[in-house]
């Protein structure tokens, strides 16, 4: 018998463990029975990175997992002070998600410049109305978080030849610190969110920060929906202070049919999919048999997560 | 009192003209002056590039205008054989549409990699539904026509990490000849129609190259409607022999409410727009007045239409 337990925290089946078969013990936990057998598990896998069942496990009773990996880029949906300030290593599924969440920003980002969901509105209406779009090359955008993520996202920017700010924690080479990102925003075409949530950006997108926006300007935000003060913004939209918004993310998630959110005039709703391409659980699954096979080794694990700030910091 | 008579078949107000002031006599047509008037004038500026009046009004009777210049790309609706044959030199509007169009073509195909039709859809019936979407680092696309509009979609597409493949009439370094299309169009995710419309070209995408096409590939046209046989096109999406289509042009336009195009399923339909980005008209109009200075000063003209092939060669 294998001595290693892992405990699977999941909604759906999860590909590529297969190839852990006779070398660890696998149990399943879902949020109702997480609590229980936590003190049996030797690495935890937080696969439904949708469940907060994790925050609200620890710290209990017994001994906790030395390992816990998240199937995501955030960690907020696990992390709490007890778990933060614990010996349990935290990694996460960094690296996974930055070409296709930069493709989706550049997708939203064209989409709104050649003003394709009027396009569509008019064809389901079959009306042929010519209309003048915008060019996105020589305009101007403020990417807010320097991860893996935001700095893909500058890159698929710049490759249209739009001219990128990037604002992260720490100011650097190539990065602006948060004293600079009013500066930044007031003069961007484009504001794109993709900041882990931490206390530092939680609601940091509200009714200031938008009203200093550009009127022509566009607000997208593919990072966590905490990070923007939805009613300020549906405000922002309403008013005109600003042009147009995409949120991929929400306070709550799923978007439940009575929301608000879907009928604002000038607003993208799209459900939490702009990292995921076709093959990502594949990858996902993938990586993680990778860290536990350097787990297992005894090497040191990548993707570990800075526990006090909330990501992986350090790049 | 100006020697030179410059007549405009116009439409619309055109800007810029101002500039040439004093210097020239402007006149004006439309569909039904045009062949009255033309044998008055020097020069003649085809504003109205939907009109086909100009390949009806030739020969005609008298002196026919040393010049012609079109406010388009394409030279279709004013070229005939007579025209062709005359010493009167054709110029166009090559270069003011090239980034534009470029822009919108990956605007469209990375709409529809990350299902973005189907979003605004989906938004519409506030519905929460998750979806893989895909990559488009590392798909093949296949560019047909290689002047400067797809040389730019080229660039365009390259840089999102597309590989891609430019189609002309002649095999050059860079540029695959005729015989290899269908080759290449075989082995696309993407078939980008930018093309001029001539007799080779006419027709050219027809139910057999739609045939040749990938179940998942998607075919986006953005030269001239007539470049695709449209029943065709409906039958291959409708039976899924192609994944989805855009079409920008159409064999008539504008579309009338009546076209069935509306409504084929996977295809979007737009109205003759891609190049149209805010400022094009006061561009067509700039590039006119240097055309018309060159002109004027004895200097040879830029953008000199081969009238026997129909598009500006040599590069």
């Amino acid at each position: 018998m294998p001595d290693t337990t892992l405990l699977v925290l999941d909604a759906e089946p999860l590909p590529r463990l297969g190839k852990l078969t006779g070398r660890v013990r696998v149990e399943h936990a879902d949020a109702s029975t997480l609590a229980d057998r936590l003190s049996a598990a030797d690495v935890l896998l937080v696969w439904d990175f949708s469940s907060h069942a994790v925050r609200h496990a620890w710290p209990g009773a017994g001994p906790r997992p030395r390992w816990v990996h998240t199937a995501s880029a955030g960690v907020d949906h696990l992390m709490c002070p007890e778990l933060a300030a614990s010996d349990t290593v935290v990694t996460n599924a960094r690296g996974v998600f930055d070409q296709p969440i930069a493709e989706y920003v550049a997708a939203l980002v064209l989409a709104m410049a050649k003003d394709l969901p009027r396009t569509w509105d008019l064809q389901r209406r079959r009306e042929w109305r010519h209309r003048e779009s915008q060019r996105v090359a020589g305009t101007r955008a403020c990417v807010v978080g320097s991860g893996p993520i935001g700095r893909a996202i500058v890159k698929s920017l710049k490759a249209l030849g739009i001219t990128t700010a990037l604002v992260g924690r720490t100011p650097r080479t190539g990065v602006h610190g948060p004293a600079e990102l009013d500066r930044l925003m007031a003069r961007a075409d484009w504001v794109v969110s993709a900041a882990p949530l931490t206390e530092a950006t939680h609601g940091m997108f509200d009714a200031r920060r938008f009203g200093m926006m550009q009127p022509s300007a566009r607000f997208i935000n593919v990072g966590r929906g905490q990070l923007v003060v939805e009613d300020a913004l549906v405000e922002a939209l309403s008013k005109r202070w600003i042009a147009g918004a995409a949120l991929d993310v929400f306070e709550h998630e799923p978007l439940g049919p009575d929301s608000p959110l879907w009928e604002v005039a000038g607003l993208i709703v799209s459900p939490h999919m702009s990292g995921d391409t076709i093959g990502w659980r594949d990858e996902l699954g993938t990586q993680f048999v990778e860290l536990f096979e350097r787990w297992e080794a005894g090497k040191p694990l990548a993707n570990v997560v800075d526990k006090k700030r909330g990501y992986v910091s350090g790049h």
